[in-house]
């Protein structure tokens, strides 16, 4: 493979015209990178379509030329999905042009965004419209619908409300070959032949393009209350989480936790974020409560929770919130958590998952295998508790060289994703395989499963062209 | 292809052994029919595996000598989709004697079962453990888990608990060639390549057999009722519909609809029905509500809402079981509905889904085609109005032919159908392709979309022995 001819790169903008493909690399600068400086690619053209007609005749003149595309959303990934890779043979295909709201639908409770829709953008269509779009990340502000469906991504709100997959009703796609795909249906109940749209949900733009999607909305809570309460180990903080989960059901809208070294960069490095705590405690929990009737009971709920939890000694000291500064300034400690790491120096990262119950013999077995590995490692261990998703984050010893301590990235990988799959667990919770994980990918699944995975790839993309060499090996 | 010979029998029959080989034509006899008379197949074997390695071995077998294998479950479905071809050519695998639960786990809350396990099973497993598996249908009491995962069923709690797709985490299949996918994660979240499990539900057994799954438990609501109220027309049905999932949200546990004609029929033919109304009108709901904190909230918020809906002018009557005798009353006569129809003579069928907020117009366009089509016809319609899913049953009229109404099955279908598309519906909505839609199917999807399927089905499936004929052509 080599990198696109002159003529190619000529044919490829005409589809789009001229302003829309950009050529000149510090145009092209912001498409190479990812947020944590792992993967750093190369490519001659970016593409900008405004239509799913563009979409279509650039992957169908990929397929012909077999041109490698790599399909950008608002590049938030943490797994090297959507930079293209270093030999400069891959197009750029970024859906920051396609961004509309197509229709909202407040009856039939169905949004339909562009795959280039800002996430936030959605949320707030919701909003305006008396509704609620849960999905919700730290990203928000700038990841796009599209890029949310291919990675099937999760956040802080899944307990209650589900993943992208849960919350995608229809898909419009468009194949590596250039053929559109119309599964654009707002039905909550369609069993008519093989899932199609599952399987480009989570597909990380390897199977095809998706360029519009139908997205369930839901009634606003007329409730919503948050608390943040101190527990003295995971045992408790799983045993907290199970009393909340029977006493609240689906009005348990999140239960994230955190170690105290993760809270502690946060309340240091963090804007505004301070202990709400008189005294320090060694893991907390932020419990979120959204009640369908009244503000009035999802204040009953939380208190009566909490005074349930503090007489069965889960619970060392919390405090509820008393406004919704206070509620936004709890989740911003929270979503600024994993950022709060940079400032300590280098940071080695794990997105895993374990049946909830796994969580505490998960942590204390990682715990001493770090630290028997690198002493004095310090571990941020954070997560959405109610899903067994634990961002299991390691920062550098105090005063360790950082560039060291960063390339023992995989052997830490490896301690601690043999100690996720010796628990039965996951080792891409929520954030997809891409680069990072796809040749562990390989190596932890029976050959059936990789294979069949191939075989799938073949049948969608008989000419590789869609991200290759992303979730599976080409 | 041909009849099974004697001696592809015998080397099949050896796999299960001799007692677990049905080859006496009084033994194989319930597995040529459906409830509906719609199908009546032909085979010479039904071979009973009493472990996942044996349906390894027989799908290992079929797939080297080309034998069709016909997947059975509890045989409740309602599309031919369990029923072997006229032909004789096809053997049976039934997963009856695979019936065990096999883990049960109230901390993780899930359960693992067989693909053989009584879904009532299941349900009675969760009760005994202080949980709920939600999937709840009038065939419970027969239908398996393993059939439930391959026709995605619906039921009367999807509307708060989602399909059997939403309620499974993981699945055991083996796969046409014998090979075994062991895919039995209890993950919430796992973003680890292609959806397989996604493709396996609802491929009505065309891909593999499904021999185990864990399913998601929930806490068993504290609170529970049921009310019964009349409605002047089906947009006053909505209306109270999203009045009620507005007030009540995820405490709205279900929410059925019905004609006049469909309850009269129930009443009259099923033991221990009864009208609970004083006075006849043409629409009724049933609305359940379960709280998750006290019976006191349920009885609060079931009362509060037909107030407000009463006063809104939405109800005409209403009245709210007494007792858990009159909620299972109430769910009795909405379950043995489809039922009721039968001494009522030959009925033509639908199971359709639009968009929730065209139901309305849905009902009005096809009544009045259907009785211009069949002046007299009874419209029996009834069904889950939360989740847009219609039972569109019609009735012979009073005193006609029956074998001369049913004839008219695929014109009716036709008529309704077309209706039913261009509302944006689903011509299958729980019940899946089977047989019965295959060809519908193909006729109204775009061709890529079905060529997908067939590729799908190829990679799977390269001998074409499983469940043949079914959701595709062959």
């Amino acid at each position: 493979m080599t990198t696109p001819a002159p003529e190619l790169i000529a044919r490829f903008s005409e589809i789009v015209g001229t302003p829309h493909a950009l050529t000149e690399a510090a145009d092209i600068e912001p498409y190479l990178t990812e947020n944590r400086g792992l993967y750093r690619g190369k490519t001659v053209l970016v593409l900008k379509p405004g239509s799913t007609q563009e979409v279509s005749a650039i992957l169908k003149l990929a397929s012909e030329t077999k041109t490698p595309v790599v399909p950008a959303g608002g590049r938030t990934g943490h797994v090297g999905g959507h930079v293209p890779r270093e030999a400069g043979t891959d197009i750029v295909l970024s859906l920051e042009r396609m961004g509309k709201i197509r229709k909202i639908d407040t009856s039939a409770n169905v949004i339909i965004a562009d795959g280039g829709a800002i996430l936030a953008d959605v949320q707030k269509a919701a909003r305006d419209n008396d509704r609620l779009f849960p999905l919700s990340l730290g990203s928000e502000g700038s990841a796009m619908i599209g890029g949310n469906l291919s990675t099937n991504a999760g956040g802080t709100a899944v307990l209650a409300y589900g993943n992208m997959r849960a919350l995608c009703l229809g898909l419009e796609v468009v194949l590596p070959t250039g053929e559109i795909w119309n599964g654009l249906r707002s039905l909550k109940k369609d069993n008519t032949g093989y899932d199609l749209r599952d399987l480009f949900i989570g597909a990380e733009g390897t199977l095809g393009i998706i360029t519009g999607a139908v997205l369930k909305l839901f009634p606003k809570p007329r409730g919503h209350q948050v608390a943040f309460a101190a527990v003295a180990s995971p045992e408790k903080a799983l045993d907290l989480f199970n009393m909340a989960s029977n006493r609240c059901a689906s009005a348990l809208t999140g239960f994230e936790f955190m170690a105290r070294m993760a809270f502690d960069f946060t309340v240091k490095h963090t804007d505004g974020a301070r202990d709400p705590l008189s005294a320090k405690y060694p893991w907390y929990t932020l419990i979120d409560i959204s009640t369908s009737d009244s503000q009035q009971s999802a204040d009953n709920m939380m208190q009566a929770l909490l005074e349930e939890a503090l007489e069965a000694g889960l619970v060392e000291d919390a405090v509820i919130a008393k406004s919704q500064g206070e509620i936004d300034e709890l989740w911003h400690m929270r979503n600024t958590m994993s950022e709060a790491q940079k400032p300590e120096g280098g940071s080695i990262k794990h997105d895993v998952s374990v049946p909830v119950s796994a969580i505490p013999a998960f942590l204390h077995a990682a715990d001493a295998a770090v630290l028997e590995a690198i002493p004095g490692a310090r571990i941020c261990a954070f997560g959405h508790l109610g899903d067994g998703n634990i961002h299991y984050n390691i920062s550098q010893p105090e005063g360790a060289d950082k560039a060291e301590f960063v390339a023992r990235w995989g052997e830490i990988n490896t301690i601690v994703h043999a100690i996720v799959l010796s628990h039965g667990g996951s080792i891409s919770a929520e954030h997809g395989i891409g680069r990072l994980k796809r040749d562990e990918l390989a190596d932890i699944r029976e050959p059936i499963e990789i294979d069949l995975m191939h075989r799938i790839k073949q049948i969608f993309d008989p000419a590789g062209i869609m991200n290759p060499d992303k979730v599976l090996k080409v």
